[in-house]
């Protein structure tokens, strides 16, 4: 086996990024991640940062923004993993010092979601979140840097305890009502972010994924919100009330709620609705998907994942 | 009286926006509306558009990104305002066109909320919100621009039906448990949309408000979230179970959310925990309080909205 490749994680502190920066140093990678001096003093990234320590991860102090400290930073890896979750035009700044940089065997851009080209999201979500990430994609493929789009679909950990994308202060699933947007048909995938983290590192020296997508579609993980709400009720024991949303009203309160609540529903919409997580089949000639390249990584099913809330 | 000014709103089919170009029509000003072409095929928006022609608004076809269009609709008004709802940085391009078109008597940018530089917002919000607003009016004081800018403070329509920035699906005030975020000390604002669309216009012809700030801050819509609970459960004649947030856990909820959650707690965070709506003094050297300059607008209390949901 070849020596473990050197990899930089810009956006380390961020929500996914610090679950990445973590598998990277628990995979045996000499890891790297690009921090401002001044997130030292913010209480709650420092102390994400104090378990990057304990972990063995060098800090690179420096910024996306400050185009000398980022060459420096990515001239001493070989891997670059962009995990910054807003402005993500802004990633060109990373591809001009890729360029200038010269030694990097390949770049995994900020995706993390549903796939930016195979969705079918409405505004204000297609140009927020997801023609930045189409132009990144097509930036680096016109300057001819290797990559892999990681496709994670949902983030379990922030779905799972209130069964909504939208209501994060809420800490257990529902026990008496819960709202379904659309008919809660179409299949959705929410993978824990830990294993988002280990298939991202797993995918960096393979070669099959290079210049690829990976797609984080394991089949344990793969439930129509009908099913997931079902499992939930045989775990509890107990039937919820159910309102059901529809799309054309759904659409209609994307279009009357103000911003960012608007992008949060043409998320919803997307997924949920459209079913854009798994609408289309993965072909040779996009990508692989994650569970089946990497059999030995016992990922937490969904299923495990909602029996802890029991 | 002088004659009144012909109003163009940008951005008029959004949240906000609509309220806008109904007051201007309304309030007797030639109104125009710039608006896609293919808007009109978009069978929500198409339904508010269908509303702008019954009030006799008139629609002029262009986009922010085709400056031709934009300075060709710019040169058949006087009053230019912006109610655009993402890529606020992007408003240069109406600067621009306005320095072409040389006619503009006075320009309000999209502002629309809590005051983007009397603020404490935390990350994300500070950058993704509050800073494009704050270069924008940079700007537009630096190419001499007559300008107000209008400090609307929330959006009771939006707030009321939920007590909530992030529950856009529910429809009725709870009645049975609420959270909240800090200690509900702090006084908050939420004004009627209609209402914010009345005192903008109000505004565009004002000579007090030019080059100064319009705050919407109407004695009787002043509460802490405290009081807004305590007045619905006087009115529902219910006590409700209370959660409060620490504003320390608020900002730990806030790194740990993803995009675009992470933004809408960390308004939570300015407005209901740092109290940023209401912790300064509106001066005479910065602007002029709406319900003082406008005492004739019988406006909307809360407690007057609050009691629709009884």
């Amino acid at each position: 086996m070849a020596e473990k490749s050197k990899i930089l994680i810009i956006g380390g502190t961020g929500y996914i990024g610090k679950f990445i920066v973590e598998a990277s140093a628990k995979e045996g990678h000499p890891t790297f991640a690009l921090v401002r001096e001044s997130t030292l003093s913010n209480p709650v990234k420092g102390k994400i940062i104090d378990n990057f320590k304990i972990l063995g991860v060098h800090l690179l102090f420096g910024d996306l923004y400050d185009h000398e400290s980022l060459v420096k930073a990515i001239k001493q890896v070989d891997v670059v993993i962009s995990t910054i979750g807003q402005q993500l035009e802004d990633q060109v700044k990373i591809i001009a010092a890729i360029k200038e940089a010269g030694n990097v065997k390949r770049f995994l851009p900020s995706e993390f979601g549903t796939d930016s080209e195979l969705n079918t999201a409405v505004e204000p979500a297609k140009s927020i979140l997801y023609k930045p990430k189409v132009q990144i994609r097509r930036a680096i493929e016109a300057e001819g840097i290797p990559y892999t789009y990681v496709t994670s679909n949902g983030f379990a950990g922030y779905f799972l305890p209130s069964l909504s994308i939208s209501s994060p202060e809420v800490t257990s699933p529902p026990r008496d009502k819960v709202v379904i947007f659309g008919d809660g048909n179409p299949k959705v995938i929410f993978n824990h972010e830990t294993d988002i983290g280990t298939y991202t590192i797993k995918t960096v020296d393979d070669p099959r994924t290079l210049n690829k997508t990976l797609f984080i579609r394991p089949p344990k993980n793969t439930y129509s919100y009908n099913e997931i709400v079902a499992l939930w009720e045989k775990m509890i024991g107990k039937t919820l009330e159910k309102t059901y949303v529809p799309g054309e009203q759904l659409l209609k309160q994307i279009q009357e709620s103000p911003f960012p609540i608007s992008i949060l529903l043409a998320i919803c919409h997307s997924i949920f609705v459209n079913g854009d997580i798994t609408n289309f089949d993965i072909g040779p000639s996009i990508g692989f998907e994650a569970s089946e390249l990497y059999p030995d990584v016992k990922y937490t099913t969904l299923e495990e994942g909602l029996r802890r809330f029991v």
